[in-house]
């Protein structure tokens, strides 16, 4: 089906440097009818996929963009977006995937740290784009994305204040189908993005092809035959539930089309929408945070739907047991799976062996919801403040840190932050956790985020874990708020599903896990809260700066 | 369960070469239960078999092999042979796979020209070893392995004029159970081979640590997610019948370690014994050429076993239907893969995707029988003798050209066959092939086995396979012989199931291929012969190049 041009190598015969437009062979070449799916919009095979692809390189190469220039996207999950994956490094140019859920002063930082030359932007994002405009430093020109091209003029696009080249698909249909993708040193960078994990501004990471490459083919075995129950092959039906800016939506993007997976491309995350689209589309695998899960679970929609069979990897934050629980009483089997911004991102996945996968099925699910084991070519250990690698004991609490082939070099332009990520050669996560004899990571906390009580350390995750657990509660978030004796002390915030649940029934609850020696009797929280919702990041993950701040100040 | 020495790496913080050492990571990693199996012989799990490849590193480096050094292997299948795959290259050492069914001369001949320092050999190669040892010029050592440590005794193994070290299992008892593996350059090469195909002397292959690296991670996918019917994940019992000396066992024994494979090595190749093995594990997948399956099939062993369930890749020769059929019979499903010494030796495996898979069983098999679809990261076509691209038309006959992550860079100490083999930046594979619209590669013959007759060209490859589905033959070798008027005429060397079956009974079932447009019929060989045996090279291909020999002397 798929016949590409033959390339006349550029170095050496025997140099094959590893590049993004190899992973666009194999799935188009295995499944070419297999399809692409965004919403009820649109709709196409594999075999088109590449030929929109060459269509898309066409268009870019005419609009000038050149090797090592940067192209911003800002857009809503779809085939656009995946198409500009894998088109915008192809050509040799870098794809900067715009956190558009960041404020429009965090947008233009970033778009002007980026040295973005093209944007391409969603209607949506338009009126935000006329706002920012003038100060982009770099930009040379705008595309516009849109679901109605039919109803765009060209000459009608400059009308919000931006001055555009064309829509899309308009200059998709105007290009050539072929394209033949030259060959170039596969350490080129291919993606950038910001993380805003910290304070200051946005920091960006970057990854190469031979990095994106590296990661998609373990990614890819990840999912598919290293995984106990396999999450993801080439006949599954596939949905993203986190937003494409975000690590290239984990990477799995890059993987299904690799391995000819069908795909759906929801567009905006409406709970009745996802639903709708995960049964007509059939959809059997998708990954998103531990939010999305419970905001499906209890949407409309999903009351009514027969969910089972979806499996769903979570990643961004810890999954508790009480919600993975929840979705198995849906027929949702919900994975633990862990990574960063810095690390492309995948690290571990909660991997369960033939051993494990005979136990009783509660029992299962508390290796699920762990961190995980790591995924292959990564090393991975935990240590001590001097750098001391740390037992498997599952006592010992360490820091992260990891070496693998995706980790980000450092922070774009920032030799400073860099320094911090990477000491001894390690990149450090930031993240302190456990790993027991079996192998397993456990997450216990950010590091800024352990509460230190009268010399001992809590693990807030573990008390939301186990909060999470009492049928009262629908979500829960616990920080350390500074006590004059003992230093800091607990705080869970609480959103509740009944309203009948008062304080002293959760710490009730707790008690139990004392008696099982979970956790300590100094562990349970003197101070519960009752609130109507618990801050999150733009990525959905529970926002502990700013509950910190709220509380502190 | 799995717990490394942190490395302090060497080069630059963020620089991860792909290295060996890290297959090894993931299997005892997810499945430390899992069993590694030799015969009857030895049993033990892959916790263990990482402790054992550290204890040989220790002992290889006191026996003063270094980065660099060459170590030469001359086993049958064998747990030991896994760990040495393992522990050679790890300590930056190149492990040297001798073709022990090569003559004692071609032996001595590759273990010269490989500069093999240390020789590990077993019992029943010491005759040739105390035959040749004097003319090995490089050579500083040898290790015994055997099946009975506990009868050997050091002092007395050089009873058979060879000086040894010391015995296999001694060594490793005594060495110490960690090993910190260093990082080294990802060009470094980890394995050398030979290979006989072409005239003159053996040839040596060999590749690089991110070559196996690579190799591995593909060849796990096209056997697991990727594959329509997934041939081997984690769950399966792998048991090799390539020997461990053919390309790496087809880089099979890495993948399966990556991934956490149960494994079975068998030693010999006995048909009893195999099927018991195949019976008492629970076998599920396998990889060999025709032959051995045409063996296995015919065995007494088989005729009273259940075989369904298992799973056979084929590669070295072209998969026919008729055994495809006939192993079907006995629940065996055979599928077809292809590459050469030369390319590590990955390149295709006969994929159906999903809509194949809907078609009947039946026609499924003619797919699974031909070359294949080119595996992720290949690139892969058919060229004119000018180099000009072919159609993918199933019509254009071209010589297979291909470039991957995992080719030898050359053939070792040969500047001029290099330069054959790598032309205009591509691996001349020296086969000829059609490509279908689907994209399934179709090999037609060996360049150098075409049949040309009256101006034509016949496939040698499609007369075998239709002459293999006749009922009464069990195997069948075309080659073309000189002809005063055509130029060559096809000649068929047939071995018969039943002894009724004659020359003419053939040619008239040939006779219905041509009624369907699938053979012209000038195709048709008027010389048929029917004989005991077929000959075979030593890795157990049709050796048409001695069939040609004693026929045109």
């Amino acid at each position: 089906m798929l016949k590409t041009k033959m390339v006349k190598p550029t170095a050496s015969a025997y140099e094959y440097p590893l590049l993004i437009k190899q992973i666009l062979l194999s799935g188009p070449r295995y499944e070419p009818q297999q399809e692409i799916v965004y919403r009820d919009l649109f709709r196409y095979t594999y075999g088109e996929l590449y030929e929109r692809i060459c269509r898309l390189a066409n268009a870019l190469t005419k609009a000038g963009v050149r090797p090592g220039d940067t192209v911003a996207v800002l857009e809503w999950d779809s085939h656009r977006y995946l198409e500009c994956m894998f088109a915008i490094p192809m050509i040799g140019a870098i794809i900067h995937t715009v956190n558009i859920r960041l404020s429009p002063e965090q947008i233009l930082y970033t778009m002007n740290h980026a040295d973005d030359k093209l944007v391409l932007v969603h209607d949506d994002f338009v009126p935000l784009m006329a706002q920012i405009k003038d100060k982009l430093n770099t930009v040379e020109g705008f595309w516009l994305l849109t679901d109605k091209p039919s109803e765009s003029k060209h000459d009608n696009l400059s009308s919000q204040g931006v001055s555009f080249q064309g829509e899309y698909e308009a200059l998709l249909a105007e290009s050539e189908t072929t394209y033949n993708f030259p060959d170039f040193d596969e350490h080129s960078v291919a993606t950038t993005f910001y993380t805003t994990g910290t304070t200051g501004n946005p920091k960006g990471v970057y990854f190469t092809h031979r990095q994106i490459v590296l990661h998609t083919l373990v990614i890819s075995l990840s999912l598919g035959s290293l995984a106990g129950q396999p999450l993801m092959n080439s006949g599954d039906t596939y949905m993203p539930i986190t937003p494409m800016f975000h690590v290239h939506a984990w990477g799995v993007p890059y993987a299904a089309t690799m391995m000819g997976t069908k795909q759906v491309y929801p567009g905006r995350y409406e709970p009745d929408l996802l639903i709708k689209l995960q049964q007509q589309e059939k959809v059997s695998f998708s990954h998103c945070v531990p939010t999305i899960v419970n905001m499906l679970l209890n949407s409309e929609a999903a009351k009514q739907a027969d969910l089972s069979g979806w499996r769903i990897l979570i990643g961004g934050s810890a999954l508790t047991k009480g919600l993975t629980v929840a979705a198995r009483e849906k027929g949702v089997i919900l994975t633990g799976a862990y990574g960063l911004s810095e690390t492309c991102p995948l690290l571990s996945v909660a991997y369960l062996n033939e051993k494990l996968r005979d136990l009783p099925e509660d029992e299962q699910i508390d290796f699920r919801i762990k961190t995980g084991i790591p995924a292959p070519l990564v090393e991975l250990a935990i240590v001590d403040e001097e750098g001391n690698d740390l037992a498997h004991d599952g006592q010992q609490v360490g820091e992260i840190v990891c070496r693998a082939p995706w980790l980000t070099q450092g922070y774009l332009k920032e030799e400073n932050g860099s320094e911090a990520l990477w000491r001894d050669g390690w990149l450090h996560t930031g993240d302190v956790a456990t790993i027991d004899a079996l192998g397993f990571i456990q997450i216990t906390d950010r590091i800024k985020d352990v509460i230190k009580t009268g010399g001992e350390w809590i693990s807030s995750l573990t008390l939301e874990n186990l909060i999470s657990q009492h049928p009262g509660v629908s979500e829960v978030a616990v920080i350390g708020l500074p006590h004059p004796e003992w230093g800091e002390r607990p705080c869970a915030l609480v959103v509740l599903k009944d309203k009948q649940t008062k304080g002293e029934d959760i710490q009730i609850h707790l008690q139990q896990f004392v008696a099982q020696g979970k956790i300590h009797k100094w562990a349970i929280p003197e101070v519960i809260e009752f609130v109507d919702a618990i801050p999150k990041t733009s990525v959905g993950k529970i926002d502990k700066k700013k509950i910190r701040a709220e509380k502190i100040q």
